[in-house]
């Protein structure tokens, strides 16, 4: 926790904050802070700055907070992502959004096993907790909107289009010819397949909507090692 | 498994194998393979090739194997990195291998907690055991060599100015003012702090053996995702 995520809930005055669950547990146990310290803190889609302790006890935490600077710019891409392992969903969106990804779409393909979609990982409350963490990690406080689309054919006719509509939109299989870029400035908007790769139909569909197939290199990496590499290289 | 590794120990001829531990349970119960179908496999530190099942039981597996292909050329890179804690050290080595990583110094840093060091999972065959892994995620066949260096001083007087020398050398420093740079094919020596960062000492002695601070933009990834990402930047 680099940040301390504040809430509209926290604020007692617009400038002085009351903070109980893990937060409370977190300075005390982790940061070690008392009363005086200060500490880095930013409001959920607001700004960012310090909070000063004024009370500490067993039960809550008060902090005089200033908050002056604006969150991190967004990385400029919209994830679009064959939906992952339960066991590895949550730490996708956690490091997604460290990265500063701010739009992700977990979608249906052939290769993704079908129990995936039964989760409890999954729960709108499960990803914004992931997404949340993900912000205090990078002392960030814009939340990534989550769109989830069960059925690819249709999310990929009607809506992936006008999605991807006037960005460079690229989707990772490795057998195509084409390197990833790297060091791009404009907007993305990149699809990620499951284990195993999409297959040449789903590819031949984004390609119908104007993405083109690029490889990462020779060597296969998890999804979970793929995302960063990929922000990493096209950032 | 995106490729069966197989040992010296495993062949009965010199294009047959015979395996049983977790690769035949692997081939039965995630390929669901069967006799005479052929599967991506290499020899550790050798090439790679197919390998058709000729018999398959309870207990083990038969291949005839073809081994005409050379692995996938290495990273070009050192990565010198702070020990990072137990529960993410062996995702940490098991990507960075799958990434092509073929030099691996784990060492001591003032913020790294000195508890670290006397985790099991520092033992060189669960090291091995995660390599291996990585490995067959990759389909490479070249084992990373990793240096366990617990005193921060000699490593870096005595052994980093000769292991740095002719090499691009770059320790990640958040606060730098310079970015890591980008697309390199050059040999490289990549120095990666703990959480919370080197000391300023730490960097500066960084600095007297040659290396450039650099940073990764203005978010904290952790360091599982910051493996990834600057390998995906750099290569």
């Amino acid at each position: 926790m680099n940040l301390i995520l504040l809430l509209p809930a926290d604020f007692v005055s617009p400038n002085q904050v009351r903070l109980r669950d893990r937060r409370l547990k977190h300075v005390v146990e982790v940061h070690r802070a008392g009363i005086g310290d200060e500490l880095t803190v930013g409001v959920l889609e607001g700004k960012i700055g310090r909070g000063r302790i004024t009370a500490l006890d067993h039960d809550y935490l008060d902090m005089e907070v200033d908050l002056t600077q604006d969150p991190p710019v967004p990385l400029p891409v919209t994830l679009i992502l064959a939906l992952p392992r339960p066991k590895v969903l949550g730490r996708i969106l956690f490091n997604a959004t460290a990265h500063g990804v701010k739009r992700i779409v977990l979608f249906n393909t052939w290769r993704v096993e079908k129990s995936f979609w039964d989760t409890p990982k999954l729960d709108q409350e499960n990803l914004r907790d992931q997404m949340l963490r993900g912000l205090e990690q990078a002392r960030d406080t814009r939340m990534p909107e989550v769109w989830i689309k069960r059925r690819f054919r249709p999310f990929v006719e009607d809506e992936l289009p006008s999605m991807a509509a006037g960005t460079r939109a690229l989707v990772a299989h490795p057998p195509a010819t084409e390197p990833c870029p790297r060091g791009l400035s404009e907007q993305v908007t990149l699809a990620l397949g499951p284990e195993g790769g999409f297959i040449a139909n789903e590819v031949a569909m984004f390609e119908a909507c104007g993405f083109r197939p690029v490889h990462l290199g020779n060597r296969i990496l998890t999804i979970e090692a793929a995302v960063p590499a990929v922000l990493g290289r096209l950032f």
